[in-house]
């Protein structure tokens, strides 16, 4: 049982180790990404997305199925989400950055729920904090460069009754029971938890609800998530819908190396809102390094690029892989120092916070057009 | 423990006595209406209502300084519903034809909130049934002359926004626990079940939310549905809003004399669309009688009024008590006998039931009037 809650949606433990990650994915039901299917989404998407390449999105549930569906002509939706606790890191965009490759290389809609609500329930967020994060989260994640006519962005406050009257439907199949053994709630825990799972399901199946017949779903999440959507899965098929198909990350390291970025700790992640100075004081001061303790130590022995938030950094933002090779190869056998590697990191993080700043006027100018409308699916 | 779980919303004990009523009024906290509270009423409203007269409405939650505010100045507001599992009996209206009263004689706002969503996730009611009942009881309730301008009609499917941005603003402060102990919930139950109360709770306060100031509301119902409002009252406080005051009724016995009349049974009581045919057959067939068992004891030892559903009837529907006093005494002391009690109350509910008749068509081309809408508060 302690293994089984190691991970939750609210609670992930800080003992969590890399290694794990295939472990835990085969004990929630999932499957590991194989040879097989990388071919496949190279067959249907052109490539493979490097995040996939680098064992980031590592494990899926019936992602082989979905795009057998695709290849015979069914297309599929894509749903993920955030809950607006924070303000948003790179961290936080990695699983936005593979969705808009998702939705560019297969050119299908995708909802993106803020669960306002959820964190209202299970934080002490105010109001006006949680205003405040969902309008700025939005905008960050938007400012990646979705397509406005395919992409619907579900505020669980304002779409509340399209989310409740399915939610309930849900809810139905759903014990105090389960939600206590897959959550690790307790009956201190206030109903709004309880209840939340249920709400959490429903763009799972909204598609379809919506226009009447099935529509195949794909989620892409982190895998603390999986506790709703294994959830999602055993209950859709009641209701009548098909079960959604997921494809699953590991959590992006903080900068200071262990855990998850956190939005509590402003010293654990590189904001959207961090100014050049910033970025670099943040790096050279806090980031975790792979190098030694000396120059002299780093030129002879090298660095250990995996566990460096400088370099892999680096190589979630650089689309050529070739180049991220040669930065690997170089910090490993020490031809790179340190600093020089945080460098690197530096140059390419601000670059990409340019590219997200010069869309940030006309996303914003534009944000309703992005607002989920269930008129716009018919 | 058994004691408290003898009445809760969805369960009443089939030995629950007439006895008990004030015993479990008490437990539950409530107060019994007196004779000080009758007067103040007297003085306010210019009569009291034969309900309150009859022990019927017997019991209350901080009336008194409700009334004690309205003389103030302080307009309160009225709140009470259905749960739309069935067609309506005579049974169901007598909580309405009391709060028409209140509205009449207090000129005051009234929510009726019609809970489909709980009869979905507590029952097996199909959709389409919902859908059915929820319509046909509305027409039912407002065909009792409540007046439009004063008169919202919220249906939680239809207003489930604001009920589940509210609603999670009280289950954020009721722990599973609370609502296992007070509604005798067990971790089996579907996690709707555990969430619902809160959705029933939003009413007691959505004018005070809706137009930004306290508003008092006064709840009429019957005691079975305590357990949710003794909630409210824990919770309304932390977010600002005064507790709920309350006049309790008794529940209305069947028409086979025990319990109280069900939706579930077609013969426990005569609906409002049986014709006259039916209700004489059910009357003389059905009908829990306290008279004698031949008509030479019936004239020598006379009946029991307290006990016999016709005349129980006749008493709820007829407003002059002088009347009621003389047959009272009439069937009391075998003046009148019981196949002729049973056609007094004939008489009375087909002359009732053709008033609501009278009604039905102007109700219904104007129902959209009385719907639930926040802007009418503002």
């Amino acid at each position: 049982m302690a293994d089984e809650h190691e991970i939750t949606p609210w609670d992930v433990s800080d003992t969590f180790q890399e290694a794990q990650y295939e472990k835990v994915a085969r004990e929630f039901g999932a499957k590991i990404i194989d040879e097989q299917l990388k071919n496949e989404i190279k067959d249907l998407a052109g490539e493979v997305h490097r995040f996939i390449q680098y064992g980031i999105f590592f494990a899926h549930r019936d992602l082989d199925q979905l795009l057998d569906g695709y290849r015979k002509g069914r297309k599929f939706y894509l749903y993920t989400g955030r809950g607006p606790s924070g303000k948003i890191h790179l961290g936080h965009l990695i699983p936005f950055m593979f969705t808009k490759w998702l939705q560019d290389r297969f050119d299908v809609d995708l909802i993106i729920q803020i669960t306002d609500d959820e964190k209202y329930i299970f934080r002490d967020t105010s109001q006006a904090d949680l205003e405040k994060y969902t309008r700025s989260n939005i905008l960050d994640i938007l400012s990646l460069g979705f397509k406005p006519e395919k992409t619907h962005v579900m505020v669980d406050s304002r779409n509340s009754d399209l989310l409740y009257n399915y939610g309930i439907k849900v809810a139905k199949h759903i014990t105090a029971s389960t939600v206590k053994s897959v959550f690790g709630l307790k009956d201190s825990d206030n109903i709004g938890k309880f209840f939340f799972t249920s709400i959490q399901s429903v763009p799972a199946f909204i598609v379809s609800a919506i226009t009447g017949h099935n529509v195949p779903c794909l989620i892409p999440y982190a895998i603390d998530q999986d506790p709703h959507f294994k959830i999602s899965r055993d209950i859709l098929p009641k209701l009548g819908y098909e079960k959604p198909a997921s494809i699953i990350s590991k959590f992006i390291p903080s900068l200071k190396g262990s855990g998850k970025m956190s939005s509590s700790d402003e010293t654990s992640g590189i904001y959207l809102d961090d100014d050049g100075k910033t970025i670099k004081r943040k790096l050279m001061k806090y980031a975790f390094s792979g190098g030694r303790d000396t120059m002299e130590e780093q030129r002879r022995l090298g660095a250990n690029p995996d566990v460096d938030f400088a370099f892999n950094t680096y190589r979630m933002l650089e689309p050529d892989m070739g180049k991220v090779s040669k930065i690997y190869e170089e910090y490993r056998s020490g031809q790179i120092l340190s600093g020089e590697m945080k460098m690197i990191a530096y140059e390419k993080i601000t670059g990409f916070f340019e590219t997200l700043n010069s869309r940030r006027d006309s996303v914003m100018k534009n944000m309703n057009d992005y607002m989920f409308n269930p008129e716009r699916f018919l």
